[in-house]
């Protein structure tokens, strides 16, 4: 479908999100915000006050598509966008070239920065909505890591009736991408509307959900961009870079530090039957690692638009993968998904014909969308209701 | 003592906060982010890229001092301020006239909007730091109101060892200002870090604390500024104006719904002897006002910096002042600071006079230091201990 076309079943679908009033404040604006607005065919219009620029613009997911702002007399900038996907997307304002803050939005943490986001909505967004049922809690945690001497800051999502019901529950250890942190799942994944609506509807397992922070110490760099006018690195290249980093402190943090705590303070079925792992990009190449290495200590994994390349089940993965017939065995779930319009497919198809080709069972999603949180929500969706059952 | 004196204290005390190059990047940070910086004598140097910016400025505290930055030929822009007091602080990056977040810091709600914030260190910061002693946790929870037939959602503190150890704590409902949200008092305020090092040492008793929105519904509009040129309305209007507004929706949240769900979900002592309410600015007003006309529920009220101007306690807060013995009798603790330097310092000071001749009992504060969250920590940590003794 065109982008045009999923605005126009987004409308039908949605008539009563849009308003009567043929515009909406998207839920990601500051409160009394007025804009910016989401318009009937899903177009944004943007209006920013800064009677002294001299050029202002609206980049739209880092710059891959830009619309210029037009000056009123009274000294504020807008523009209203082509039609944009339901979904969550971040943005900047660019002010005579600097990629400022829209006051008019909330931020989230992105590309190792505090970057405006928006919510378009769509007829795909009910399964991550606050509805009327039971919700769970959003907990901000702090433990002491040894391997790290820190107290680290954790996220953690108890299912709804936690706090009375004396049961012990399933954990899902659920990472981040790149350049964000452990908030990521909760304030841009909406993780626990969409664990409370599939927990009412008795599709998913109540569980546990614990985020925490991927990139311990000092992070590394990806690598350096292409130099303008120069080749792109492969994409291969750019996936096999983090299915290869090390991230041998972040195992030892989450293996040797967090799982003990997990289940010292919290009701845990504390045994691989019931513990997951996943994540997003460099997430999912973590979860990959950390879970085909600690098969003692996970029976479900998860990989949703993983960065890897894997071309050679019998090495790749420190030799993780050599053995298909025990992991067959002993995975209850490997699950992998990317997007027709993610820059990793290449790659990631690639490693999903490799794990076919060793005879490794698994969930292969194939979905449209691209490298974006719109994608990784419904990937949880997906994933979610497979634990535990 | 004058800036320079405080910064040399700090120095003095704080040798090891400031390390050994001689700055140091303050706790506000990006992870990894070189700028800004804190430098020995407590300045903080700014670097920004926007090399086709005109004219760029840092804007401290929303405008009230303002340092101009320095372009160099690689495109940066830089510039070192003056020393600042230890605390915490607001900026901006002006960029051609438009205020901008700066991408080295994290930000924060204040004013209605996403703010950097600056974290300068000083010998008085051990008091919200996190620091080697048990940890409670600081909980995003979602609740029905009747009052707004809204699901809303609030923090929840609760204290060290609160999920083992099956007892029933006291409850503190503490608010935020005029332009923020429920949640400054955990990102701005490290509310739970001033409890945990309390609760560790003795000093306080482990309690719950919540924090609501105390605008619900739509938010009204404080008085507008004046002109420029024009003369300001005094101060004691603009605190009147806060503390008449009438925030009867926010009561009947508070009352009728809030408090019946903590008392419902939590392990809480839910009798009036332990249940204090406090907040800062126009929180400090609410508090007043909810405490008042809630005797029934409350046996504790504190008022930091409060947005209020009694003049005739027969009168004032619907004459929720009027019966001077009776208010002896209830509120086990009426608390009420304000900081010498604070705009609001004349009509609160005027309101402790107003209850000193009606003889209402209470205890005041009256401290170094303006209307800033600095304060607030401060008050937080002198208000704490006194509760539920």
């Amino acid at each position: 479908m065109t982008i045009k076309q999923i605005a126009l079943v987004g409308m039908l679908l949605c008539g009563v999100c849009l308003g009567q009033s043929g515009s909406v404040r998207p839920t990601t604006n500051i409160p009394d915000a007025e804009f910016p607005r989401i318009n009937r065919d899903l177009s944004a219009t943007f209006r920013i006050q800064a009677d002294q620029a001299h050029k202002v613009q609206v980049l739209m997911e880092f710059g891959q598509s830009t619309f210029d702002m037009d000056k009123s007399e009274d000294g504020y900038w807008s523009v209203t966008t082509t039609p944009l996907l339901p979904g969550f997307h971040y943005y900047a304002i660019s002010v005579d070239g600097f990629p400022a803050n829209d006051p008019g939005s909330r931020v989230f943490f992105a590309a190792r920065r505090e970057v405006s986001g928006l919510e378009v909505p769509g007829a795909d967004s009910d399964f991550f909505a606050i509805t009327d049922v039971p919700h769970g809690t959003l907990r901000r945690e702090w433990y002491v890591s040894k391997t790290t001497g820190e107290t680290r800051r954790i996220f953690v999502y108890t299912p709804p009736g936690y706090d009375q019901s004396g049961l012990r529950y399933p954990v899902l250890y659920l990472q981040h991408g790149y350049g964000e942190d452990e908030a990521g799942w909760a304030d841009q994944g909406h993780e626990n509307f969409i664990l409370d609506n599939l927990i009412a509807a008795h599709r998913a397992k109540p569980m546990i959900i614990v985020n925490e922070n991927g990139q311990p110490g000092p992070s590394f760099q990806p690598p350096p961009p292409p130099q303008a006018g120069s080749k792109p690195p492969p994409v291969g290249q750019v996936a096999r870079y983090f299915m290869n980093e090390r991230y041998e402190t972040f195992d030892r943090v989450i293996s040797g530090d967090l799982i003990s705590f997990i289940d010292t303070n919290f009701r845990t079925v504390a045994d691989r039957e019931h513990r997951a792992i996943a994540g997003l990009s460099m997430g999912g190449a973590q979860a990959l690692r950390i879970g085909l290495h600690h098969l003692d200590r996970f029976a479900y994994i998860g990989a949703f638009s993983p960065a890897i390349d894997i071309t050679d089940a019998t090495k790749d993965y420190d030799g993780g993968l050599a053995n298909p017939t025990r992991l067959n065995q002993r995975l209850r779930l490997l699950w992998i998904g990317i997007g027709s319009d993610d820059f990793l497919f290449a790659p990631v198809k690639e490693s999903h014909a490799t794990l076919e080709k060793a005879g490794i069972r698994h969930v292969w999603v194939e979905s449209s969308g691209a490298h974006v949180w719109t994608v990784w929500r419904r990937y949880l969706a997906d994933f979610a209701p497979r634990l535990f059952q």
